[in-house]
């Protein structure tokens, strides 16, 4: 553990970019590497991303799914044969050029994304339709050549992702795998990260290169700015025409296969900090915490030895009932200097331990998300520590789903529009469908469609018939805003 | 599941490379990819490797090492650091030299190891005595350009591993460090993997690039060549002092950190291919097999359905004691084919359920590493299934090391040396300590100095008191053999 000089220096309201940075770099998740736009992980911020990694994992496996490996090094001309994939891709590839002292034939793209990889060996894999479904995933790390606006875990030159690749017999196999990668992801991230999301289709302009179409999750950070935390691309035959991933069907006859492919980051780190973090530092939801609690043992030097055995006693008992707890029984650090660490490390609930609870029979709880204080009985800890890191869990998903809906504005008017940018969050409106009126307020005001909700499309509501920017008839009920 | 029209086509004492290659692919460990030099590893394959992770991973946790992530890519200025580790690296060296449509100012090496990289953060990292021991490990994938003499698992251009990185405050430390870890791997390989190996020192000439002294584990393959399956590294302070890696001891005086580097890597699944294998295909040690037993319920269509019943019900109890267990109840694949199919791929142990089992009570068991089959009651499944599982463990293990020890050959001349090279194995002689010796040897049979064992130096034998090679005194007793 790491000796941090002092705390977080800005106000999270007062200079968001700088807090977020403070709290990566001094709750030890990260730190700034030898290497432009790329990051260190530090062990509290990768056993996050390990906690993530194995909880998805179960959800994958569970549903059919199994785990790979594809080399890193994609030669140019199998990158280049979806056209729109590779025109999409090419301006942030990096391209090893020599080996040793000696210069390549054929230059070696880093995979930016693992497509036309690993549909060179699917074509191999697939020959009848008892190879149907094929679902494979990777937990690997891509690479894309961000040289500007890099931020740690949100935008980075490699980042650590997984990608799941799966190819079906027919279209709406496909788009069944689509929606229900898509519910994965959305429960994993709102129910475990706490953070709220809204499903949804993506425009034409934002979907993933190469796709038929792309479904993603949209969160909101607390500066008012969107952030895509999972996407989920219906591929259609795209890929499987060009790369010949064909089966035999059940009459003998030829198909191309149909696929999908769909991926989350460590980019979810990044949410949770934003989301869920504070003046003080980082605040974890006890679902991915690495340490859920923290005792703190609070002892003069004459009572050391029996105060850290009640506090390894308690410990003892809240690891049997599955609960991750750490003993911060350390001698060359104060009380206070504890209390500020574990804060800034995000721990959900601190349980501190002093020789005078001793004798009352009780502890304190320190609840990391509300600084509520609390004495309850010793002989309750289990059940108590329990119960209220369930309700911290729930309580960091009700405030931040309260953030995102106050920052939901309905408009109707291009003007109303360029107002409610300007305060940021989430602008719903009707949109007629068309990419000219996207790019018109792209290059006008900065903002993107972020996502056409699933949700909500049904009855349109009689003021937003038209389009709030070109006024020709409403297609859809879409979502702006400006995005990471 | 894949349909192999065919099972292995070379016996393994024929065409040894031939067969390891057929294994490797017919039983869907890996195949390979579009890129020369890397694979394409299978989900069987993955899993296989990811046990071993898991595995390994528990143990260095309770050793109180974390793990973390760093960039692939190194800059060269960073890279060349420490000089010997970059010439020793600079000819497999893969490097980007352009990102998008731009030259780089500087080029970035693919990590061909990590030292460099880790060791420049654990120079900002590490202030105080109280920051140290730092042990960090990275599970990642390495790249080094490989041409020639690749094969699947045992020589790639890219590799999955792990790579530990640590610094302590003494020499000392570090030294315990070192012997800490190559126990950790002696016991997965050998208990779990059962390979048997030989631990001890490689010599100055064959010793890591960097190092002070490289502990190693080796193995000796069925055809006679060694394979090196695991190092650890004393790194004295030969990268703390140019990454300035110091510390304030409690005297307040600046020290430089003593260090450790160490790693395995997927070659343990060669090995464990190599070593156990036969001519049907992949035996696998039940300690690391993804399936431990597989039942395979046989049946003509009326009595289906009763079958399959009692096939599950048998699975369910041994899925409860804990067993890794498949049931193969697929209607499309006659019994004869499956039959094939699991013991190409490797799995321990097969259970037979027909119709008459079930009237009599019983189940067969037929058992991979041996061949034999056996009826036992269904009352005594898990029982029996446990302890036969365990017995195969041992067998795989005895026979492997009975083979490793028969295969290692004593020699005193330089005559009776090149004889018993052109057999194959292990030989153990006594050597001056020199290294022209070494390289005469290198240069004149092809042999190298494999290891110079922790066991048998105490007493060197009579005839082993001169260097089997020049006649000087001898110093140490060393094993040599061709290797992999």
């Amino acid at each position: 553990m790491r000796v941090h000089a002092s705390g977080i220096t800005v106000k999270k309201d007062v200079n968001f970019s700088e807090w977020y940075t403070q709290v990566i770099v001094k709750a030890g998740l990260a730190d700034y590497s030898p290497v432009k736009g790329s990051i260190v992980v530090r062990p509290y911020g990768y056993e996050i991303w390990n906690t993530i990694r194995n909880l998805l994992d179960d959800d994958l496996k569970e549903t059919g799914h199994q785990n790979g490996f594809m080399p890193m090094l994609i030669p140019e001309s199998l990158l280049s044969k979806e056209k729109s994939h590779f025109e999409g891709f090419t301006p942030e590839v990096y391209w090893v050029t020599k080996a040793g002292g000696t210069e390549l034939s054929e230059r070696l793209a880093l995979r930016p994304t693992s497509e036309t990889i690993v549909y060179a060996s699917f074509s191999k894999w697939i020959e009848s339709y008892r190879d149907l479904p094929l679902k494979i995933n990777f937990w690997n790390s891509a690479l894309r050549a961000e040289i500007k606006n890099t931020k740690p875990f949100i935008r980075n030159s490699e980042f650590l992702w997984q990608e799941g690749h799966t190819a079906h017999l027919s279209e709406k196999d496909a788009q069944i795998e689509v929606m229900l990668i898509l519910g994965i992801y959305q429960r994993l991230i709102e129910e475990l990260l706490a953070v709220p999301t809204i499903a949804g289709l993506k425009s034409d302009r934002e979907k993933f290169v190469g796709a038929v179409y792309t479904m993603t999750l949209e969160s909101l950070m607390p500066d008012g700015k969107a952030l895509q935390v999972a996407t989920s691309h219906h591929l259609g035959q795209n890929f499987s025409k060009p790369f010949e991933i064909r089966y035999l069907d059940q009459k003998n006859e030829q198909c191309f296969v149909w696929q999908t492919s769909w991926g989350i980051s460590w980019r979810l780190i990044g949410a949770i900090v934003m989301t869920h973090g504070d003046d003080k530092g980082l605040v974890l939801p006890p679902c991915i915490a690495p340490i859920q609690a923290v005792i703190v043992p609070i002892f003069r030097d004459d009572e050391a030895q029996n105060v850290k055995l009640r506090a390894h006693e308690i410990g003892d008992e809240l690891r049997k009932s599955g609960i991750k707890v750490l003993i911060d029984d350390r001698e060359e650090y104060t009380s206070g200097w504890k209390f500020n660490e574990w804060e800034l490390k995000g721990i959900p609930l601190r349980i501190n331990l002093g020789p005078r609870d001793i004798m009352e029979a009780q502890v304190e709880l320190v609840r990391r998300d509300t600084t509520q204080k609390f004495k309850i009985s010793r002989s309750s800890v289990v059940n108590s520590v329990s119960s209220i890191l369930k309700e911290i869990q729930e309580n960091l998903f009700r405030r931040a789903k309260e953030n995102m809906t106050q920052n939901m504005t309905v408009v109707d008017t291009y003007d109303s529009f360029k107002i409610s940018l300007g305060k940021g969050g989430f602008i719903s409106t009707a949109w007629c469908g068309n990419q000219d009126c996207e790019i018109r307020v792209k290059e006008e005001t900065g903002a993107d469609l972020r996502v056409i909700p699933l949700e909500g499309q049904e009855v349109i509501p009689n003021q937003l018939k038209v389009c709030f920017c070109c006024k020709r008839t409403a297609a859809k009920i879409a979502i702006f805003a400006h995005a990471y």
